[in-house]
């Protein structure tokens, strides 16, 4: 499937890129300018041993993938999400994005809509289908192939099929995924970004993560 | 240390209450009937083999213990705080409550405060300090000793020394507790049991739970 990370050059979207792409994923990296993310996705290559991650602007990656993941700061939020609102029409949309607020990282400063993934699902219109997933996983870990991930992915979104297909990504990338709910349900995923972050400093590490238990394996 | 739980006659409060008795704790159930107290006290105290925990009603349990906590559903959250207002100034006051939505415990309806502890905390002022705690950890699996707890206890509130007290009291009882930050961050672990219900009814189990990762022991 061709997969593309808008914002990928970013904290969370090479180890993203790298994940997606060695689980068979054709993967384009996207960023404001093409040259910044040839050159992520030149450095993934080069770790890769091919060329199986292209770069490309947000816009033309957007066009040509047929599921889209962001993972821009939330302060990009909408005006990324306006420059590829169009492109965006009709297919899944993982938002990665987490509302911290910028004045302190251990707290949430949500937006009107209750959720990042809430205004981008109000934002693009119901002909997207906004996913929300890997808030909680720490880049680091995404980004070393070697490291195993002792964290679960909770999927929430309004579009069943979607978050399935989504579910069915996580697991080739080698974790677990969980459909907890509809949209609303980012309200908690996306909070609990700000709640490992506090638990990292506070215990000056850096990979923090959940793991759901009491369930079927 | 006298531990009173308000309300603790429902479904998270016998199994609150056995297991702060276990771990020595002096506990009173609170209930708005005495008798219906008295006897839940009396079952456990079978159970335990001699009489550790206390019946009353809701008003005398709080004026008589140290840290109070509260276990009633969330449609009787304000009533019950209004009915103990004064006897818990001064004190710990640990809330449980979950505002699920009525309709679909799958969902929260958040109260107009953003989660039931700070509303707890802007009804009861600042000389109560409320912390949120247990909300997260399924009730049969606390009121059955022998069943080992596979979930951690966030905790949150804005005074530290009293999540001390509270982390500490978690600790005696064979479970691990985390700050979490100030009473806002309760918007996300209320808004987790939630998303634990889903998974119970999704799987067909009773006993989801979280556990935190990448933590030091």
């Amino acid at each position: 499937m061709k997969i593309a990370i808008l914002g990928g050059t970013g904290e969370q979207g090479p180890g993203l890129a790298l994940r997606l792409a060695l689980a068979g994923e054709d993967v384009i990296i996207g960023s404001r300018a093409k040259e910044k993310a040839d050159k992520v996705a030149d450095e993934l290559n080069a770790e890769l041993g091919g060329k199986r991650i292209q770069g490309a602007d947000n816009v033309q990656a957007a066009a040509s993938a047929e599921i889209v993941m962001m993972t821009v700061p939330y302060s990009a939020h909408i005006s990324t999400l306006e420059a590829v609102k169009t492109q965006l029409q009709g297919k899944i949309f993982i938002d990665v994005s987490v509302p911290l607020d910028p004045e302190n990282p251990r707290r949430m400063k949500m937006p009107a809509a209750g959720s990042a993934t809430e205004e981008a699902q109000q934002f693009l219109g119901a002909d997207t289908k906004v996913v929300a997933a890997f808030q909680n996983v720490a880049a680091h870990i995404l980004r070393d192939p070697k490291h195993h991930i002792d964290c679960d992915i909770l999927v929430c979104g309004n579009d069943v099929e979607a978050k399935k297909v989504v579910i069915g990504l996580i697991s080739k990338m080698g974790m677990k995924g969980y459909n907890v709910g509809t949209a609303d349900s980012a309200r908690v995923v996306e909070g609990l970004t700000s709640i490992l972050i506090r638990l990292n400093i506070q215990n000056k590490v850096k990979g923090a993560g959940i793991r759901l238990t009491g369930l079927p394996e």
